[in-house]
């Protein structure tokens, strides 16, 4: 149970660890110093490792990454939208 | 094999996830855009991850979680060498 519970904290707060990013661009609406790189890495990493835990049928691994992947795919958009003006 | 090597390429990309925004900061000696709030959640979320790895076992979890807590304190390192000018 404690281990469930560390695993779980740790799932929350690196699948949620884009959210802090994504206000602060949402806010600012300036970019210019985030790292676009970092951002498609990430989201092809996460992407991956979703992939790896459904094959060692890891549901923390798969929750995670899917939620990850999905506030990258947000970042990358909101990134994109603020670039171009 | 494909697996692990699936699980191998996962755990390059988001352990190295960082370093282009390292790169970046670096570079620009900017960090405005940046949020540290983003790099203090993602260094406390991999620490954790590192410790489940442990638990479970799991060494790509644990040399990843590693190698990525290593770079987040770099990153936060390097963050809080700029915000400062």
């Amino acid at each position: 149970m404690q281990w469930e519970l560390i695993g779980s904290l740790a799932a929350i707060l690196t699948m949620f660890g884009f959210v802090p990013q994504i206000i602060k661009m949402h806010r600012t609406q300036s970019v210019a110093d985030v790292s676009l790189f970092m951002l498609m890495q990430f989201c092809l990493g996460m992407f991956l490792w979703l992939l790896y835990g459904w094959h060692i049928q890891d549901n923390i691994l798969i929750v995670a990454n899917a939620i990850s992947f999905s506030t990258l795919i947000v970042a990358i958009g909101i990134f994109l939208k603020y670039r171009k003006r």
